[in-house]
């Protein structure tokens, strides 16, 4: 069977280089953006009068038909048909004859038409990925609301530091996913323009309308220039990185959740649904969804530093090494929905221990800080001062086997006269948590506040 | 002499951990940023009354006096200084006192403190690189508006395809920066929030004013969740992203002139001022910038795969792993800045040799695309039909040794009737080009409204 | 249908579970090495006498049975069975009974086993690889002898620089092959050991021949920690470190090959069994085999970066993560494998173009340096000097539009008294690439020496 | 002032193409190996009577009085010098006068020159980083000797999975470790050949003894062909990927000790000489150095990925962008052994928390596995009803809030009658870590083999 670029070629294609060649087995996910393409492309040609009104509806109708096939899984793929393109071509010119068939492909060229189909893709990617984001800082929203007063170890260096609520710690996370959802938005509207026109490289004769094609896919415009329209895979880039990124905040989420799943924290509890356990020892329940994530963020990250090394140094326009767009960020949109759909999902069911939580925060002395700024603000102490009597006190604690909050007034009055009774309010730990009252802190009102706009800005964004 | 923070420390520290866990010899390049946080920290502090005005003045007035002494390269950096922050406070209160002096850190802490000088310098390198970017585009712009009418064969695969202008190819990069100046645009809006007042991790209990620092520094607002400001590193992704991709471009770009000036192309010359030559090969010249500019994309794909690998899996909220967010940024940033700036000056320099593009046209039979479309369109031959006539037509000028374009209708008319003489201006080269009229598209007129469209843009963004 | 580790479970798993965390559709790959690997540990358990010779030739039977039906595609992999162990473990208690089919999973542990499959499979790739290595090589130098005396320009900075032979030039890419070759087999060496018996991570109580299992297997010896033995992975590390190396040099000769295919350069042909035309441009003939392997170098980069990362900062013993360690793996060494057959055919069926070879020797004065170092070394002109003369006559040259290597002693011989008609000889080009004899040089002389060591070579390592 | 390789320019070099281009301010770092390949040079080449004896020794002394000045910090490196090379060469000639000085560049290129530098720098990085790392693993195996008894939990999953000895767990980490040096000292022998004598990409036609200066030099042999030995950065790539896979150990190593810092872990305390505190929390102590190591993983993976990037389809021989390779390589290398130093050190003085470390494992009923062994082992049972017995036993630790290793005879004894007094042996949690006998487990024995092992290997290697 010949191909259909073969005219000038004497010697037969090499088996090795037919399988080495094709894309057809990768690029058969973009099966329905080709065909939605073709069809506006024939509708155009028809409007401009490059078709006849019949043609484009015969042309309309078989792709149509094609689509249908390929949903029911009618439509057989065969690596000699090469890719996509010429797989729906094929199909099309059987279906109502090679003489009409064959006028689709005028005034387009397969560069062009890849460049629209992979563009299509993305740009549904980004907003079907953004989708589940806005459902994953719904989640944590609603579990914040449930946990305003769930007191636990604000850590940094993984070391105890301040008192803070859950909620709070949850929602520094969510205001993360707030800023991968506007990145996503922000690279769907940059790139949300049809290449359909650009031809090979150059353009072409035919008198085309551009801009009707866009409207038709939903595109905001046109490309303005025919060679940097087949060669641009900044979009690509683009999704592959606000991937990354995403991935750098559930990897960190996971982390966290592993951690707190251990013997040592017994901050959480996955539910069953979501854990797996060890066919030899019958304890157990290992974190498995949180585990892959966390491992996923390897090949999420590979993905971007394939694409950028493919780009790099290309002459333009079209290069075959541009075929190897499509695995990397076929593989980073899947593993990204399958994920964030998980990982809802798992933290929907988690169950935070409320009391492990309230524990730890008795290790640490956590409210040392809220002791010296009381000497310093309320007495008048200077703060090397104020900071050395709140070491003998946290001495003393460490004597009699207490965290610092614990202490009663009688314990530590000898110490220094400034440690009036009215100190040991600023002891107690939820005293800590409420006076971070600054914006964006972690009281119970800053966060109220945080909660509050989240909820505003789901409701503007869903 | 003792750190600050070692007051319950029993033991010295190593001598290796200090050398280790400095960052002063690289973060001293913030130095603006944190003059300048500190001293809109300061006026914020009077402001809510927490410093007197007096206070205040002093510590900006100090605070001037440092900056001034830097800038006269009359302050020395010291290993034991550990940071920027530590290294500007210590001598602010040796200037002013200590007891005035060590009360500017009131209400803020290093983690806060360094998110915000950071960001600040990110802010400014996406506005700065941005620039570069503009002033590239206007070079490409204007070397296209000389080439308009110099013909060069488009490539695809590297070889010879269609003929095109010299001005259409290089306004496909003028195009791709665009999108790079949109991008750095789009990041700086994104992150233009201003982190401070959310101390370590938790907020403060002092009665601070966020917004009025953030529009004391041009920031648009401020953050919304303390534990996240101070663990937030998104926008420094962004930058080293926007950076990576930029790369991309300069790097296909300066494949072309490196491929442009052999011997083989001659398709450009690299003035004098730009090249290199060799101390035993006195007949060479080298393209040294395009070949550097190409080999640094390395470093900066290096640099975003470096912070993206130091930012997984980490716990909230600030880990000593982020005080490696600064060198590769740093890097990438001057990399950047220094190669747009030579790039463009060395393109304004670059002698376009139009007489060896015009001679490359005359290889591959650019036309006959064109004679084919001419007889599907006109004569109403068949696409196949069309396709063999051609074939034959370009058999037959292989044979006299020419290319398709310099046949005279003699030469061809016996192949078959419908090659009629007006089926010889579809083989001129020039007409091959002024037919592709659509948008986008490599004829004078596509170029010229893609030139207008350019200086139109950079007028609204200059 | 229960899993069998779900003893101590009162929830069902989660379908998204089950989904996300099974990896039988990828590690199904592996059943070779599955089967072979419980093989072994059948026997030793018999050996040992943990298992009777009867059990054990049953688990022998039914596992040689099980590899039948997978390879004659009889074994339908499903989802439920989660991994490959699970599998084939599955099938055989159907196959022999539960009863023994239960015991062979004595003494180990999903974690050694998998850390036993994968390395199985890795070293058959270090090896594999190696091969088609060895294949290139001797490809190689044979186009070399065939090429001797085919006179080419040498290039630095991608300008001319000293005439060379095509041998000399090819061969670079075989020494940078033989040092792919040694590199692969001292990662196969390094790594040959059996992890098998270090069970979950900790060793066994049951009394276990471990060296019996090494040798039964190929292996030369077994790990020494149970501990790292289940979480090491640096041998997949290395695999996807030795084929990016790989393809370094393949992208770097893919290059040249697009390069001199080219209508510029024109110094290579590759036959049209390996080249691929347009559709639309009749004349087009497309280098995509060598653009495919210049591309793929993305992906294989990008799997190195994937593992890295994955396995960066991963507590101890085994941690989900490490399930991401398989699919990257595979990737490469499947690219690998294609992309070296069909590079090492395609160069069996390319003709180099020897006169457009020998004629742009012709351009850029190759043999300038020649002159100079006669002038000095048998004239006794100081370097800057002859350095002086040479250039005057490179001027002479250009001004009779001639290359150096073809004037006249006539029409240089007024320049200065030392150009003597001796001078002449070493302004050939065949002169100045027969003078470097130095040992590694491009004269004959040297190039059959590297011919010779490669032939040497080969021989001992086929 | 001229360059040396201006004779062909008529235009000026940019001032902005001066300090683009220029090295010097890296490869300065490079002086040693520069003197010691030019002094070794000279040698040769007095040798072969192309230098007199007197000039030798002339070249020689001069370059011996240069390596002295820069050691007393006496010469000054200037950007106009371009690369450490012409620096080098013109304080030579400045020295010894031009017309000696001049001789030394007889029958080498800047192209060798480079070539030979950087591999003698990654040679000598490759020992001195292995040395560091037997350093690293004799400390390992210290601690391992002080805590065979130490008993600790083996973590999988982060979950409590079989109770360990602490010996065990860190030779986890020293047979890492080993690997590791027998990687390095791999690459170190598989690179160690001498590209001198290349010349400029073609050889030399000059009669020079490239083995001679291999031998000065210390190298094992010369490289085979000169193209080759000019742009091969083989050697530089195992370097950087060496390193990398040093870090995916210490970043695992670091991750566990900052886990086990933790208040939750509790199971180590790094001292205060290597640990840092805060200005505003007394309480807090910081494993900065881990949390540094672990950090800096990012720049050891982004500069592997640099250099891959920038090697990436460069066509022979050298280009510019080779230039890139070197920062990357002196970051990675100095990061290294700085990193390995004071991890070396950091152990040394870490205290292990035997008591938290026992207290562990009593969460997790880690001895389950033992009983359900016994009861199949001993007593016949059927697995499923061993796995089902042992449940029941778990359950009732659980009712009775113990961990079943603390459970008396008479508390169980009532759950099945395979349950004798002599069962309650395996429930100890020593006796459970003293079974895994098998070659690499955790008993005392196999530990004690292990360190054995390594002493032995230690004591060869030094």
């Amino acid at each position: 069977m010949k191909k259909m670029w073969s005219g000038r070629f004497s010697g037969e294609s090499s088996e090795l280089l037919e399988a080495f060649n094709a894309s057809i087995m990768f690029d058969k996910n973009l099966y329905k953006q080709d065909i939605a393409g073709s069809t506006a492309h024939a509708k155009m040609l028809a409007k401009q009068g490059i078709l006849t009104q019949d043609e484009c509806e015969k042309i309309v109708g078989g792709l149509a038909e094609i689509l249908a096939q390929i949903e029911r899984g009618e439509f057989e793929f065969r690596l000699e048909d090469e890719d996509i393109h010429m797989s729906v071509e094929k199909r099309l010119s059987q279906l109502i004859g090679k003489e009409i068939g064959g006028k689709l492909h005028t005034a387009r060229s397969r560069n062009d038409q890849v460049a629209l189909d992979f563009r299509l893709f993305c740009q549904e990617a980004f907003l079907q990925i953004r989708g589940e984001i806005l459902n994953l800082i719904a989640t944590l929203n609603e579990i914040a609301k449930a946990h305003k007063n769930t007191l636990m170890p604000g850590f940094t260096h993984l070391q105890h530091a301040q008192p803070v609520s859950l909620a709070f710690h949850l929602l520094a996370y969510a205001f993360m996913f707030v800023r991968d959802a506007k990145r996503l938005k922000s690279s769907y509207e940059r790139n949300n323009l049809s290449p359909l026109g650009s031809a090979a490289l150059a353009g072409t004769p035919h008198n085309i309308d551009r801009e009707f094609v866009a409207r038709e896919l939903g595109f905001g415009g046109v490309t303005q220039n025919a060679m940097d329209s087949v060669s641009d895979r900044d979009f690509a880039l683009e999704l592959l990185f606000d991937i990354s990124v995403i991935f750098t905040h559930t990897s960190r989420l996971c982390e966290e959740l592993i951690l707190w799943s251990s013997q040592e924290f017994g901050f959480v509890s996955i539910s069953d649904s979501f854990s797996t356990g060890s066919s030899i020892m019958p304890q157990k329940k290992n974190p498995d969804v949180c585990e892959l994530i966390r491992g996923k963020t390897g090949r999420i990250y590979g993905n971007l530093i394939a694409l950028l090394t493919t780009l790099k140094a290309l002459p333009l326009a079209y290069n075959k090494d541009m075929q190897e767009d499509k695995e990397s960020v076929f593989d980073s949109v899947s593993t990204a929905l399958n994920s964030l759909i998980i990982l809802n999902q798992m933290l929907k069911e988690a169950k935070f221990n409320e009391q492990n939580l309230a524990n730890a925060c008795k290790k640490g002395h956590l409210s040392a800080t809220d002791l010296a700024d009381f000497l310093v603000r309320e007495k008048g102490v200077a703060f090397r001062t104020a900071h050395f009597i709140t070491g003998k006190c946290v001495a003393r604690a460490e004597e009699l086997g207490k965290d610092l909050s614990d202490l009663s007034h009688d314990e530590i009055s000898d110490i220094d006269e400034n440690i009036t009774p009215e100190a040991m309010k600023f002891l107690s730990l939820e005293a800590s948590r409420e006076a971070r009252k600054s914006q964006g802190g972690t009281s119970t009102q800053s966060v109220n506040e945080q909660i509050r706009l989240l909820d505003e800005w789901l409701g503007r964004n869903a």
